[in-house]
C-alpha cells in the first residue's frame, strides 16, 4: 500500500494529514506550532506524532512513500526556506533536516500557498485543468502557480506571490513587508478591516458596521450578504484591488483557472462575483471567459498539496 | 546542413533570417509588410523571397528543417494568432495557411515579444540563464518570459503581457487596449512622450525638451544623459513605474534574468540602472540581486527566437 504523510505547518498549529495513493485522506490532527529560532523541536514534535500514528495503526515507516511539508516562506530549489518571519525561523534546509530527524527519505518541502494550489490541482477545484492560479485570502495574501502538474516556484522561491505585487503607487501606509501599495493591503483580511474602519470613519449614514467591537472580513462579508451600504462599498473597494490584481497575475502567467482561497474566501458568490467583474474589466477581451471556483479544499489545500508532491515524486517545474 | 529561416512579422516591416544551426545568422533581409485582411498576400511574399534566396544560394528547400515566425498579437497553443489589430488581421491559423503556402513543414508560429524572448534565451543577453523575463520597450510594451528553454505561452497566448498590468488604478486617460493605467501608458516610447509633454506644460525652468518640434523618447534619454532636470525628472517617473511592473512580473514568474529591448533600451545604462533601483524599491530583500541585462541581438531577436523555435522543434512550455 502505498501511503504518505502531508503536513501543513501554520503560524498556530501544524496540521498532519495521512493519505492512501489510492484512497486519498484516511486520518488527520493538527498540534499547536511550537516556536523557535530553528525547527529542530517542532520537528520533533512531528516525528513523535507520525511515529505514534504508525504505531497505532499497525504500519511499519518502510510503508511510507515520503513525507510532504509547507513552510510559511519562500522555498528555492535547492530546498532552503528563507525568512520566515512567522515562526521565527531563519534560513533553513528544512527538507534535509526533516529527512534526518523523521528518519524518512525523500521529503519535500514547497511554500504554503504554493502546495496549497498544488493541492486544488490535484485534489480540488482544479481537477479537470492543465494549469491555474490560486489567491490564499487569510490575514495576509498568498498565491501560487501551477503549470502542468508543478509548482511554478522560480528562481527565488517567490513565483505566486500576489500579495506583494505594488497595486497602488501612491499608498502611503506601509505593508507587513515594509514597501507601500501591496495587494495584501486591500485584499488580506487584515487589509479589508483597515479599508473598512477608513470608510467607517468618514461615513455619515447607518451601517452595522458600526456595531462590531472587534471587525472582521466576515463582518463585512455577512453584513454586505445583507445589504449594508457601507459594507458592498468596502466590499466592492477590496474586490476591485483583487480583481485588478488578479488580471495582472494573468498577465505574466495566463493560466486556465483562478481559484479563490482562504478564510475570506468562505464569503462565497458574492466575493466570486465581484472579483471576476473586476477582472473581466482588467483584461484584454479574448481573456474575459477565464475559470474562476472557490476552493474546494478550504483549510485541508495545504496537507493535499503536500500529499501529492509525495505522490508525483516532485515538486517544482523549473 | 541543418537550415531554416527565421522570420519576424512587424507592422512596417518584415525580418527575415536565414540560420544555420552551426553557424547562426546567416543572412538577413526586410521587406514592407503588406497590409489586408488576411494574410495570405503577405505570406506569399515571403514565400517568394524565401524561394528567391534558395536558389540564388542553391540549396534545396528539402534541406529546411522548418520555418519560425512571430506575429504581432497573442497565439494560442494550438496555432490561432488573435486580433492582430497593427495589420488588420481577425483570428487566424497563421501556421497552418504558412505551411500550405511555403509548402514547408513544420512552421513555428510565436507571438512576437515572446519569440525576442526566446531568442535573447538561445542566443543572446540569456544565454547563461534557465529563466528570463524580457520586456520590449518599442511603440507599445511587449514581454516574454522563457522556462527552462521554452516559452511560457499560457493558455490564452497572453502570459507575459506586462505592457498591460495595472500600474495605476487612479489614472483618467485610457490605453490603446481599452482600459486605463497600464504601464504601457507610461513605459512605452509614446508613453513616455505624454508623459514629457505633460511634465513640460507645468515646467517653469529651462528645458532641452522644449527644443524639439516633435519630441521623441530618444530625445528624452538623450537629454536626461546630458543632465537635463527636466529629462531626468521624465526619466525617473516612467523607471518608477517600469521598476515597479518588472517587480510585479518577478513576484508571479520570478525568473533568473530580466533582459530590457526594443527601440527605447538603447537608452542603455541611465535606463537599467534607474530600472533596477525601483525594481528593488519593489520586492523583497531576498529577490533584490535579480540579474538584469540589455538586450544584445537587438532587432535581431524576433528572427533569431523564431530560428531557436525551428531547431529545438518546440515553441511553449505548457
Amino acid at each position: 500500500m502505498e501511503n504518505c504523510f502531508g503536513i501543513d505547518i501554520g503560524g498556530t498549529t501544524v496540521k498532519i494529514g495521512f493519505f492512501s495513493r489510492e484512497k486519498g485522506l484516511l486520518e488527520k490532527w493538527e498540534i499547536p506550532t511550537r516556536k523557535g529560532p530553528e525547527p529542530t523541536a517542532l520537528l520533533k514534535d512531528i516525528h513523535g506524532e507520525m511515529a505514534d500514528f504508525l504505531k497505532r495503526s499497525g504500519i511499519p515507516w518502510e510503508e511510507l512513500e515520503g513525507v510532504g511539508m509547507t513552510a510559511p516562506g519562500p522555498v528555492t530549489e535547492d530546498g532552503c526556506l528563507r525568512g520566515t518571519v512567522n515562526i521565527g525561523w531563519g534560513d533553513v534546509f528544512l527538507g534535509k533536516e526533516a529527512a534526518e530527524i523523521f528518519g524518512v527519505s525523500p521529503v519535500f518541502v514547497g511554500n504554503d500557498a504554493r502546495v496549497a494550489a498544488l493541492g486544488e490541482y490535484t485534489y480540488g477545484a482544479g481537477k479537470e485543468t492543465d494549469s491555474l492560479l490560486m489567491v490564499t485570502l487569510g490575514t495576509g495574501v498568498g498565491g501560487g502557480i501551477i503549470l502542468n502538474g508543478r509548482i511554478l516556484n522560480g528562481v527565488t522561491g517567490t513565483a505566486g506571490e500576489i500579495g506583494h505585487m505594488t497595486m497602488n503607487p501612491f499608498e502611503i501606509l506601509p505593508c507587513s513587508c515594509g514597501k507601500k501599495g501591496c495587494l495584501e493591503q486591500y485584499a488580506s483580511a487584515k487589509g479589508m478591516v483597515r479599508v473598512a474602519q477608513d470608510m467607517l470613519s468618514r461615513w455619515k449614514k447607518p451601517s452595522a458596521l458600526r456595531s462590531f467591537g472587534t471587525l472582521t472580513a466576515k463582518d463585512i462579508w455577512d453584513a454586505a450578504k445583507n445589504g449594508d451600504a457601507l459594507a458592498l462599498e468596502v466590499a466592492e473597494y477590496v474586490s476591485r484591488f483583487l480583481g485588478m490584481g488578479i488580471a495582472n497575475a494573468c498577465y505574466i502567467a495566463d493560466p486556465a483557472l483562478v481559484v479563490l482561497g482562504g478564510g475570506v474566501s468562505k464569503a462565497g458568490q458574492i466575493l466570486l462575483d465581484m472579483v471576476r467583474q473586476s477582472y473581466a474589466q482588467n483584461v484584454f477581451a479574448h481573456c474575459r471567459d477565464r475559470k474562476f471556483a472557490l476552493s474546494a479544499l478550504w483549510n485541508d489545500a495545504g496537507i493535499y498539496g503536500a500529499a501529492a508532491m509525495v505522490f508525483q515524486q516532485g515538486t517544482f517545474c523549473d
